[in-house]
């Protein structure tokens, strides 16, 4: 029994911007920065706090938990047909080392909001609806990012990832374990169960919403990526004695190798996205020439071609400008441009005129899960603004108005489309 | 009373290879590492374990052992007249991160052998003579390096040296109680105690001595070095979503520095010596444009001129390419050139022609504790060759014979200077 437009009205309508608010704010104690962001990586207390206070809320709505084998958590809310496939929204709540309090934690949180106001409305829907935490998607302590949703459309990739090293020397079995221990007794979900649709709320991460005065991002599908590790290996030797010409400097050669890929990728269109995050070198000593040095490279772009083009020509471009050291470029990433649904894109704009919300197409510069999702049920994503664009930083900011209509545009596309 | 040649002939004949190698050895135990290498920091476990076997040998001498307010090690044999300054010789134990076996414990082990050679030729000096470990001569784990040294000449830097917090969290004076705690009751060495005169044997780490074919090098001084510490600060971001003109990335720029230094202190004559050795990106996640970049600037050139002149650029270099980040350039360390003094250069050279070794005068490049010594007394090094002039690495290499040769110098030459 298909909803109707007062349903959903009424449903907009019980979104609580003050209780939306209060649960990011209580949530963002948990990692909580001096300069006021998380740090909150994938499975460290911090973040296991914050998955038993989704756990708290879940039962407080007396919803069902259950978790998967990778540790992606699952809140459900029955409907009048308990055996269809379900409709899913969510996101997650790990951070950036140095992120922010709405990255990924507001599609969760979005998400218990509705339920909420679900409760609060009484509406029931012929689909369950279930709310997604999905585990690491940041890919800071453990690589690669958006990997519990991976893991979830593709089981058989379980096992590598739980064998995944951390930053800290930790694998990724050994902290899920951890958080297991923590959690009691919960229903297992397995992977790959069906669903009938995703649709993931995030902040927007790009300044294009707040420059063109829209409040809802329709967005229509994630630019492709192409993620690499590079290694650069020179000699050791003592900086104030070994002569320039016989030196082996890997710092020295990994900066050039920087400066000569950002001219590579110089894009006067400016939709090129390349990022050198992160720049270790080894053994990291003043008085001594640097033998080794690892860098990480993310690149982004929605042109298919220009993105196998020029990815292809990155270990060409290292090796030119290497001089006397060694380069290895592994490319540990790749992902093409993924298309959202036409049919969610269709409900969430409908969704967003029924409260009278400004909103605009656009294309996801950054990953999400819902890019997994999309291999395996009708997927779309809506987005907010977030102050000046800036995300995966302390400062990251959005408005509880903002959030609170985004809310209410993810409650009534998920209604609808539980029917 | 002045000791003979056939005395210094006799003493030089005395000083046993074998177990000068196999000191080497035993020392180099202590944070061995896979490639042959030692990783024996500063103060660590391994450094306290080296500190307690030298004290234990210097027993075994029958020497009494004395330790200064920073760590400072005095192995002392007396002369006839106890009253007067001693004559020393020594360097360190602590070692590079990824160092070798020889570099600073050759010069230790060197003082060691000698005063077994003095016991087994049966010569008695009319000075006193000391064999000394100075503390953090490396400068990795605790900034600066020739630390220990530097405070024994200029005792007012006490407080401020222990105050310095390692790269592990720890301070100097922390990392020093714990070696006091293990090292038991020993008597104090004041600060600035009187010497006669200093001689510190050493691997050259450069490759003159090899490619010409010398065994001993006759060191006229230590060049002028600039050690400098530069932050870069930009902006954190999302690296798939924040256009390339809207960011602000400190590695890019750092990169741009780097290169732009290494074109400054372009030589064609290849005196000048520059290495950024430590580089280190914040928050350094691959998703996560990154918001700051620390590195080291170490500067060294025997030009005076050409070094303040080249050092003075640095700063306004770094700003030229420092595009939409703020950098800022802080010089942490500053040594002229140091001579030695001619009169023990000319007993050393009398040393070396005495065992019919060839010799040559050169310049450190290194900065070695005989600069600071330099500053209260007569001073003076000496050279032996290093396999490929390498060092600061873990396959830096000497030969027995070498190390033998240079021992039987430094003996002779303390012996002399001693009377």
């Amino acid at each position: 029994m298909a909803l109707t437009d007062a349903d959903l009205s009424r449903l907009a309508a019980a979104v609580d911007e003050e209780r939306l608010w209060q649960m990011h704010m209580e949530m963002a104690k948990f990692g909580a920065t001096p300069l006021g962001g998380v740090c909150r990586e994938c499975l460290t207390p911090e973040d296991i706090q914050a998955r038993l206070l989704l756990k708290r809320w879940a039962e407080e709505l007396g919803c069902d938990v259950s978790i998967d084998a990778i540790g992606n958590m699952f809140v459900r809310r029955n409907g009048s047909d308990t055996a269809a496939p379900p409709i899913a929204t969510g996101s997650h709540l790990d951070s950036q080392p140095t992120g922010g309090k709405f990255d990924g934690a507001y599609g969760v949180l979005a998400g218990i909001e509705m339920l909420y106001a679900l409760r609060d409305a009484n509406i029931q829907t012929e689909r369950s609806i279930e709310v997604i935490n999905f585990t690491n998607e940041e890919g800071g302590r453990f690589q690669p990012g958006v990997m519990g949703s991976q893991v979830f459309v593709r089981p058989n990739e379980l096992e590598r990832m739980l064998g995944v090293v951390g930053t800290d020397g930790v694998t990724m079995a050994e902290a899920l374990a951890g958080f297991m221990a923590e959690v009691g007794p919960v229903n297992t979900k397995p992977l790959k169960a069906p669903f009938a649709g995703f649709v993931e709320a995030h902040i927007e991460q790009a300044p294009r919403l707040e420059e063109t005065g829209n409040i809802i991002g329709v967005v229509t599908g994630i630019q492709g990526a192409r993620k690499y590790q590079v290694t650069v290996r020179g000699e050791e030797a003592h900086s104030g004695t070994m002569p320039m010409r016989r030196r082996k400097d890997s710092v020295l050669a990994a900066s050039k190798m920087v400066v000569a890929l950002h001219e590579l990728m110089a894009d006067p269109d400016d939709l090129t996205r390349f990022n050198v995050g992160r720049f270790q070198a080894y053994p990291g000593a003043p008085s001594v020439v640097p033998g080794q040095v690892r860098f990480s490279i993310d690149f982004r772009c929605p042109n298919d071609d220009k993105r196998e083009v020029l990815g292809n020509r990155i270990a060409e471009v290292c090796s030119t400008v290497a001089g006397p050291c060694d380069v290895e470029v592994l490319e540990i990433q790749r992902a093409e441009t993924t298309p959202f649904d036409q049919g969610v894109m269709q409900v969430i704009a409908r969704a967003a005129d029924r409260i009278n919300c400004p909103r605009m197409d656009l294309l996801s510069g950054a990953a999400h899960d819902a890019r997994n999702m999309a291999r395996i049920c009708p997927t779309g994503m809506v987005f907010i603004p977030c102050e000046g664009g800036i995300s995966h930083n302390e400062v990251e900011s959005a408005t509880p108005s903002d959030l609170a209509a985004g809310a209410r545009v993810i409650a009534q596309t998920v209604a609808e489309m539980a029917g």
